[in-house]
């Protein structure tokens, strides 16, 4: 096995050698290599190349062979929140107010955090098992979800949410700074779970406590997101209050920076897309949520072209109702077409884009989304034998238009397996199951439905 | 177990006792059951009802306990090209006419029967993983199809589709009438494969030949399908032939009807929707299709509101590029909010209904896409414990929204089971993998791709 190998070269150490019938890399080059294989060493890639040419290089501790799949790199969600998959199905086919207001507020205002915590571990289990590695978060008790992130092995940005003071759980601006500074402390060590200031939205949170809080992510060095021009409805609010549109309320508090995540951007105008592109601000896109709440289709091609980095969230499972990432990179593709009349625009490539290293710069994580070597090792693979991926002519195409995420049999965030061909390794998924039922009985009684 | 049976009614026999957590019935009061079960004798449902009641008062000669599963009826796919399953992935991100010129017609014009067979069950297995029961299909030497789904258990409406005459399939109208005669009588027999008169599309085939071809749907008492209004470019390119818009062009000939399907209907007026309804003329949505050639985004809700009979399709592969009506139905109910400006349209039950029954009128077999007394035992299961389903709330909205097709764990047809836990049972899909990749060299190999 080693007569490849030149005679002072001793075979180098890895801790798993993972083989694949292609490997889609989204490194610079965005090479798909085809016979390939990735050696890892630590929670790092070490090496991406010819399967022929690593077996010989490598003394492998331990071996992966995933022949008849396809490894991608572990997908980013950009924006979501874990715990609301409680409410999965709760409430559909209603507008983003009335849906907020009239259904999801009224129960999310009794959640306590042993019920938190069970909305995020069904999430997690969600995320694993359809490729997902890393989330963008935002909730309250958010130590709940950076709790279930971690013990299973996720990594995670996590968002305090907060609305204007006094609120239920912060009667201050200052006593919920410190409630994000502690959460940051907490999970400072934790090389899965990191922090982001995270007000609601320019509509339900003053532009002071907006230019407040940023000067706090600033103090820590942490990015700042928040929802913002997430439909013409919330344009008009913020136009009655303030006189200005959303984009315009974050521009004259300085807020457009590239420490600044904006969720939605589905009402925005060529103007502010221009403001977006020069400040460096970044944007998700959740177009499962944005079609299902009525609020529109987000100009992502106008906006990728102006030069916004532009990645892919679902959303929270009570609004999509899925967290499946597949769906909605096949989702951003398919209507970014009819959004833009463009039958090339958000292509396959794009999309793909959009979910790894798009999103991973919205999470203020840039060395995540993408398979080489010196980054961390988080990848999936995805099963070729599924009927839906039969026969093979692009393998980017096929991970944006035909697979379901479901075909996802090994998913893996910083060299660890997580999940493979069944197997859930951090969670325990039947146990689950039961406390899901306890908790969509207690969602039940509380809202009389 | 038979105690709560009345002393002179002696237990019924059955072939089959299926228990479920829940069963969607699509019956006419859209019964949602709960600890129920389904009796099933020879190819038919006998009853459907509380399991205990249906436990006690039935001798099963068999029993499938799909307790944690909920069933619904077997999808029913209104319009798709199964061989064309082979082009899958091949040509993306263009428009449709570009696409078909460009691409597909140069490779199809070179396909010959053994390679349809392949992309047919290739096609066949998808349906199968993904919980479709009957499909209405279009294509060439559509026996192929025919023997391929009715061999693996499928039901099928073949279309025998042709173009202006001569083409190469047929020098003149007659040989083409002949030929689906043929392929009407080849199937009489089979319970499973029935057949439709199928022209190309009011662009492609001469007013006269419409016609010609509707007479022969009407002597042999079979539906008449067509591609119609798909895009604006097509109603362009009808304007420009015959100063008539497409659905113009067919009610002139009178060629509107309840023994009509049309696909698409993308580009229709207030008025035309008007015309379909007041005809009774059936229209298959296929919103991914429809999506990703940027052809537009079909007004269905106006549609249904104005009474026209609405089901809904996939698409070939090669423009989808799944075959999986779970996709099809969420993109249905997604994209219908945006299209009306309405979050209540198309909502959940809207989408099952156009996915079942209303599919099922577009394929003049009317008695399928529900579970219910008399009515043939086509249903399938979804296994509730994917971490996509958990918790559950309403059962019909993680048909729609929530499930991404893959937690099929059972697919039934006319009462034998083809699909269960990951077998199946009429099909060798290990070998058509082998044969999906010779496909695929010989499709590179003539595109020079």
């Amino acid at each position: 096995m080693t007569t490849s190998v030149p005679a002072d070269s001793a075979p180098r150490a890895c801790d798993l050698l993972v083989r694949a019938d292609a490997i889609i890399t989204q490194d610079d080059d965005r090479r798909v290599l085809t016979g390939a294989a990735v050696a890892i060493g630590d929670d790092l890639v070490l090496e991406v190349g010819d399967y022929a040419d690593l077996d010989a290089r490598y003394d492998a501790a331990q071996r992966l062979d995933m022949s008849g799949k396809m490894l991608l790199p572990g997908l980013v969600n950009g924006h979501t929140h874990l715990p609301m998959t409680l409410l999965r199905g709760f409430a559909d086919d209603l507008p983003l107010m009335e849906w907020l207001e009239g259904h999801i507020w009224p129960v999310e205002a009794q959640l306590d955090e042993d019920l938190l915590g069970i909305g995020a571990r069904l999430g997690c289990a969600e995320l694993i098992r359809t490729g997902c590695t890393a989330f963008l978060n935002g909730y309250f008790h958010e130590y709940v979800t950076g709790d279930a992130a971690s013990n299973c092995g996720l990594r995670a940005v996590l968002g305090e949410g907060f609305f204007a003071f006094p609120s239920p759980f912060f009667p201050t601006a200052e006593a919920c700074w410190e409630t994000i500074r502690t959460l940051e402390a907490r999970f400072r060590d934790d090389p899965l779970v990191r922090t982001a200031v995270t007000p609601h939205a320019a509509f339900t949170v003053p532009p002071e406590d907006l230019a407040a809080s940023f000067e706090l992510a600033e103090a820590l060095d942490i990015p700042w997101q928040t929802h913002l021009a997430e439909s013409p409805a919330e344009t008009a609010v913020c136009l009655g209050k303030y006189g200005m549109r959303p984009v315009e309320i974050l521009r004259k508090e300085g807020l457009l920076s590239p420490r600044v995540t904006l969720h939605h951007c589905v009402d925005v105008t060529d103007g502010e897309i221009l403001q977006l592109a020069a400040s460096g601000t970044n944007v998700v896109h959740n177009p499962a949520s944005n079609l299902k709440l009525c609020s529109g289709m987000s100009p992502v091609q106008k906006m990728l072209d102006a030069g916004v980095n532009v990645g892919l969230g679902t959303d929270g499972a009570s609004s999509n109702n899925q967290l499946n990432m597949f769906r909605d990179m096949g989702l951003a593709a398919l209507i970014g077409k009819v959004r833009h009349e463009d039958a090339s625009a958000v292509n396959a490539g794009t999309a793909l884009d959009m979910a790894t290293r798009h999103s991973a710069r919205c999470l203020g994580w840039p060395e995540l989304g993408r398979i080489e070597a010196g980054f961390p090792a988080d990848m999936i693979a995805l099963d070729l034998s599924s009927p839906n991926l039969m026969p093979v002519f692009n393998h980017v195409s096929h991970a944006v238009y035909a697979a379901t995420g479901m075909e996802v049999c090994m998913t893996m965030v910083a060299g660890e397996v997580l999940y493979l061909y069944g197997e859930f390794r951090t969670l325990d998924v039947s146990g689950l199951r039961k406390e899901a039922l306890r908790c969509s009985k207690w969602v039940r009684s509380v809202s009389g439905k």
